[in-house]
């Protein structure tokens, strides 16, 4: 059993910037040498989230117009204040900010169109940072 | 310390039928032979979720109804042009893919009244694969 | 590898009672000794779940205030014929039970602005469970 640790740090274009962290991913349990365990990440920070989708422009944009839909930007929230992104801290922390994967055979236990995905919520361009661990043997 | 993988697999019935996955989780860590660890489970595919719930027909009834009215069906979803399941996506992207469960003394530590559970999201019946992985000593 | 497991226990003020769990993940993950690896919780009942936040007190206002504008308290659901807390199991099964996070260098990889928390989602005021491991080296 071994632990293999990292940091992924991408640049984010703004507001609901969804990020395909498939090959990152792969990279990190093809370099653990791991071939049955976990890989498990969190998001460092608390205007981004973690979930999988399918990576597929379309289904991309009903997924950003849902989250305006569910919880819209401005809508007199109290931390809208101090700040601007009310909105971008509700909707991470209802996503949620970690995935876990499993890894059977070397290879993370995915569908064909399921890919892991970071999305950025908050209102700016921004340098996200997501930590990444594989567990396993 | 070792690591135990199995892939889960079961037939579902159409749109948001929910497997109680109890006792499948409990063989698994039985089987394991793990007393001390963690249970971490992806469903494989995008179109379900993995959550727990009290296991309840009229809070299954309530969960599916507050699905329909969050995320409606056909509401105009770009991804509806090539497929009828965008709302699938959505839903299962927000409720999220993964689960863990801590393992103390060989037993998941969940409540009396809460058990994990697949959210079939997508239209119709499908065969689904869920992902498990047991960690521990 | 080790695995560390740990029962937290504590008492809720009532609905939307939101429990700030960093020095007690921070002890945890600094009792176990383990400077590589990953925390991972779950809450232990099925009206609680667990996320991060950032601990302001006007985004959590906000984020109580959105939860009761999504998924109304007392909407007709089903379950509130035998019990008054539909409401409470909803939310919980969409915000879900359980998080991971990164441990480097001995440390969560959490953003300054950025807490793991505890929310009570319940109708009253109860003693709350929360099971933790933390795994690696």
């Amino acid at each position: 059993m071994t632990v293999f640790s990292k940091i992924i740090q991408f640049q984010t274009e703004g507001e609901i910037d969804i990020i395909d962290l498939t090959s990152e991913f792969s990279k990190i349990v093809s370099d653990s040498d791991i071939k049955k365990g976990i890989l498990s990440a969190n998001v460092i920070g608390s205007t981004g989230a973690l979930t999988t989708i399918e990576y597929e422009s379309r289904v991309l944009d009903d997924f950003r117009e849902i989250l305006h839909k569910l919880i819209p930007k401005g809508a007199g929230y109290k931390h809208d204040k101090i700040d601007s992104n009310a909105h971008s801290h509700l909707r991470a922390s209802i996503i949620g900010p970690s995935i876990s994967i499993s890894i059977q055979n070397g290879i993370m236990q995915l569908g064909t169109w399921q890919q892991p995905v970071f999305v950025c919520l908050d209102v700016r361009p921004r340098s996200r940072k997501v930590a990444v661990n594989v567990i396993g043997e």
